[in-house]
């Protein structure tokens, strides 16, 4: 199969997504980088596009431009990934979308419900594929996790515990022209949540896809811990799932000594699951009254889905890269489908997902401003 | 110094917290345990205290009895140790405390808010000593993470994160004979909270000592997942400190593979710190922007209330029954400075203490009824 | 039961062991210390004694005045504590055994082959117990990776690594006045295995005492590295076992970051088994093609000697000094059963298991005199 | 700059490593695969490469046709991926370097001596490079640890504890038809050396690559617990290094619950490092009489060295294939500076490391068969 021909809009200089993105597209050797609007003007696009090795006249200034140009060349891209700050996801994906481009969209959807709802729309009314990168749905042990509750191994699931600290933020870097922090604290870029959308939607999500349940309302308790920080930096979220499950839910980037501390448990009427980001070869299962149980990448006791989602033997770690190359390597078999008129089943992360994650960021601003009150998603 | 002359109340055959009280006053070798009201029957009673080298005469059928006896001895009890279920608490303490018998009683205070207030008052009143045996307070790298806090290590806090997950109760043990799930279970003899008061007054306990904040809102979402247990067996907590700090608190008995895992994680302006039960001899100090420091019990960076709390070397773990055993040694130094007339400082938790427990518990499960809402303590 | 007298030899001052000794002799209660040739004079000794409230009459300014004295006494000493440096061993050990006194020793059994083979001699021809206080056999997950392996859980051993890393000496200690460190490194007093014959030989107690394998032979090399140290401070070993199986052993006093880390390793034909002294209440357990389980103290799949050996339940941290209790709490089985004329089975050290140790530390400094050929125990 | 042209010898189906170089070589973007003589015949090698995308005529049925007619083509191979059995390493890598392509080899060098030594003569009468895949030298804690010991952070090198243990080989495999196993126990395709080539020069390498020392001698003792095995599955090394360094190194391939542990421990006068290649992104470096320190990938305290060769911020786990394509990135910098006459420093495993491998394992075979006697290498 040829490999896939992929844009990209943001990811220039100093965007630490649009790197990930571009080793993610590589590592299984299924897409080929061709055409990007990676910076804000045309020239810095192509400066840009230069050190990827880019062709000139396939480095735009905007994304518009490129959607248009690229939908009518013989050898457009086929799919563009979106990596831009928030605010400009609605935008351009409405763009590929209409002309049939697939997208690969990065989290949250966009900065406001209504650009999310517009983008549902969108994405529904076209033809192409929206993939959304809540990439750690990718990595092996998430997959396993989500099959072996699926599958009953821990039971009826009562107990949800979400967490998602970070550090980074812990001093007012937006105020030091630290370019990242200036953004995702930013209302008119990000939205209405800070961390909260930022990681806090990492969490929610990851909760839901391994649990496979709905959440139904939640209360929220948002802090802005650094002086004059516009967007939150510290979530504590109670949840409550429909049919009884209760959680929580905890983000923060300001938590000294996280680094990237997304973390999942699980417990069930029979037994538990537990994994962490940072050691993501692992998985923990502690069936109730048993031995707990430590089960590995590709080791004894893999699930179908752990292996699916493994490319090395068990014991040489995979890591964040290869999660999200997960992402990219499942949608270039969606693309390759599509291609071919078929639409097979898949794990990857939807428009919908996109929108429930927007939902889980607007009811937690709303809860919080609502001095925690309990509100419905 | 001769030892203490120590009397216990509850602590028979089955029940697992006598013993522990009877290694942690041992340990140190500042005790001896001459009376026993450990049964609820005199026959039983005497049983379980031959079994323990008890004279028989010395073995009661109640703690009244005891009290009003050995008050009258020339050689009688000094202190006595209440280890009964929740609700005992009170009338016991009362009967000692006004004949000016030490008492070390074990948490919660009590098992309503109406006895609470009325212990504190007779501890009040008493000329002796109240120890509460909130033990976790015990653990040397406990006492290291509270001075670092005092001493500014970590800056101002921010965010506090406690959780005390069990699993022994996954399944309804209380109907299937286990004495201990049944009295824990049983609002009569436990109070109106179950895993809260149990073990959730723990996590709180543990959060004020280590913090120094005073809590002054909670918003607790209280489930009894197994059916018809009459107590909670899950309890999540939004906290909100003076000061601004803010906090969740979980506790569970339900979450399969966590045995005792009480574990507490405090972030401030310039650092963190994290200890987990089950591993005490560790804690994790994490100064922003540095690397992350892991700190031993006695070993290189330890505070001097580390190394006061400290019996061995490092590398030689000390655990739970240490910990505990430090509560019964500071007491000792408390009941001999109370004979000598001195007041010394100490770190011991307090009927105050206590008390703060119980309104932890009783607001817990007031905002629980309310759907969840904020209450003040 | 009535408490067993118990006297000690050594343990004053500066002396860390016999506080170890003296814990652990009172965790289960069942001894009771009333006299002590603690120090190195009589005046010494009675300061010592009267800080741990013995009367001053039964504290002796040696230990062969005390064996007399005590020996003459009606209610003398039962059993005897040696916790001296390893050359005093012998000569009070024979003093009580020759009395009939039971004698508790520290390891490594003597200070030379030649006392050893004496004490041997004394402690068959005595009726008194001998009992060497190799602890780390006392934890609950080395009883239980002892059975594990009798049962064969993992099947045939082949492969057996064991490790004791210290850092303690990694500086000239000994020329700083550091009393633990000068009579640690003294031929004179410890023998000719200064770090071998410290905590080499408990590594290598542990080895045998949980595969049950007999040593036939190895190759050592050992060094001090340390500017004018006289005794060896880093041990590297090659074993070959009777059967087949084959080893490593490595310990250290030079290995900074190492408390102390005793650790051993065991593969066999099915399955592997590993444990770590700092982290004691877990062994790992890998059988062969299925899961890792991390077994606990107390917990599920735990085995009778590992719950025999447990006072508390799981996730309530054991420590060193409850598994040197275990060799104290099984000793005193074995001095009741002695005083009815019983000799019951039991796990402790014996002087045999010391005469071993003795072997083992003669044939490293006897293999690495000879560049570190091969050596026959 | 364009792409560097890359050919593969070996890598058809059902070999891992070959698919592991072809990620490698993709991660950064700097290879294009494009020929390749990936099977045992030209009909096999079309199907393997026709999966990987590879034009049918620049696959071939053996390397010396492959290099002869790569050479020839105006756009022919600029690199060479070699990932064979052992024994096809020196004739294949012979044959381009002759031709002036460069080489990039998996290890261990060669399957004899004798050929070891051939090939450092080709690729010193070569104007090509030979880049050996030692690629556990590729992580950035790696070679955040050289750094550090060659800045003094730990003071001069006292001890060594290499480990490599597996278990893949714990039941005969190579009698059940798994080719992995077949050719890695086969003397005529992997060399004299089972085990100990396999895995153990991977842990001799990195000794060396982290501590700069020179192994003077060794004495090995390895064995074949397997029955029928011809190769060594269980090694036991002690090392003497130049200078006074001793170490001691253990690979296995029957230590169930081991996928794939190698270790690395060294302790220098003033401090240690301790790093495990299952858990890539953490270094622990104790100073002696300090706290222990973890440090992590691009955090805090990373040397210069380890966010060179980082891509993603901490927290986000890089693994084992980013430790490998950090080799092909280095190697692709080496030979653009070839090709414009530069020779610039590098940290890449050269044909001279690959002797020095070779050394190893003939030293350990020699000792090994001489009752593990001291050997010079």
């Amino acid at each position: 199969m040829a490999r896939i021909r992929l844009g990209m809009v943001g990811g220039g200089n100093d965007a630490f997504i649009g790197g990930v993105h571009r080793i993610a597209a590589r590592i299984d050797g299924r897409y080929e980088l061709v055409a990007g609007a990676l910076s804000s003007t045309a020239e810095k696009s192509k400066a840009s596009g230069a050190a990827l090795g880019l062709a000139s006249d396939r480095c735009y200034g905007d994304f518009a431009e490129m959607a248009k140009r690229e939908a009518r060349l013989k050898d457009g891209i086929q799919a563009v990934a979106i990596v831009t700050p928030n605010h400009v996801h609605f935008p351009a994906a409405r763009e590929f979308l209409k002309r049939g481009i697939h997208v690969i969209c990065d989290k949250p959807l966009t900065s406001t419900m209504a650009d999310a709802k517009k983008l549902v729309a969108a994405a529904e009314k076209s033809d192409a594929l929206f993939v959304l990168t809540h990439n750690y749905t990718g990595y092996p042990m998430v997959r396993q996790a989500r099959q072996m509750i699926a599958e009953g191994a821990i039971g009826r699931v009562r107990v949800v515990q979400a967490e998602y600290p970070q550090d980074w933020l812990t001093k007012p870097l937006e105020g030091e022209g630290v370019k990242q922090a200036e953004w995702r604290t930013d209302p008119a870029r990000s939205g209405a949540g800070g961390c909260v959308g930022d990681i806090g939607t990492h969490a929610f999500n990851l909760a839901g896809f391994v649990t496979g349940l709905e959440l139904e309302s939640l209360a929220a308790d948002l802090d802005s811990f650094v002086d004059g920080r516009r967007l939150d930096d510290n979530v504590n979220v109670m949840l409550r799932y429909a049919g009884g499950a209760k959680g929580m839910l905890w983000s923060s980037q300001v938590a000294p000594g996280n680094e990237n501390g997304l973390k999942l448990r699980v417990y069930g009427e029979d037994g538990g699951l537990e994994w962490t980001q940072a050691d993501p070869n692992y998985l923990w299962f502690t069936p109730y009254g048993q031995p707990k149980q430590l089960l590995t990448r590709g080791g004894a006791g893999a699930t179908s889905s752990n292996l699916e989602a493994s490319r090395i033997p068990p014991g040489h770690p995979e890591g964040y890269l290869e999660g999200f190359a997960n992402i990219y390597n499942e949608a270039a078999d969606l693309i390759e489908a599509a291609s071919e008129g078929r639409k097979p089943e898949h794990l990857l992360p939807t428009v919908q997902d996109g929108l429930a994650g927007m939902k889980f960021i607007d009811a937690c601003v709303r809860s919080s401003a609502r001095n925690a009150a309990w509100v419905t998603l």
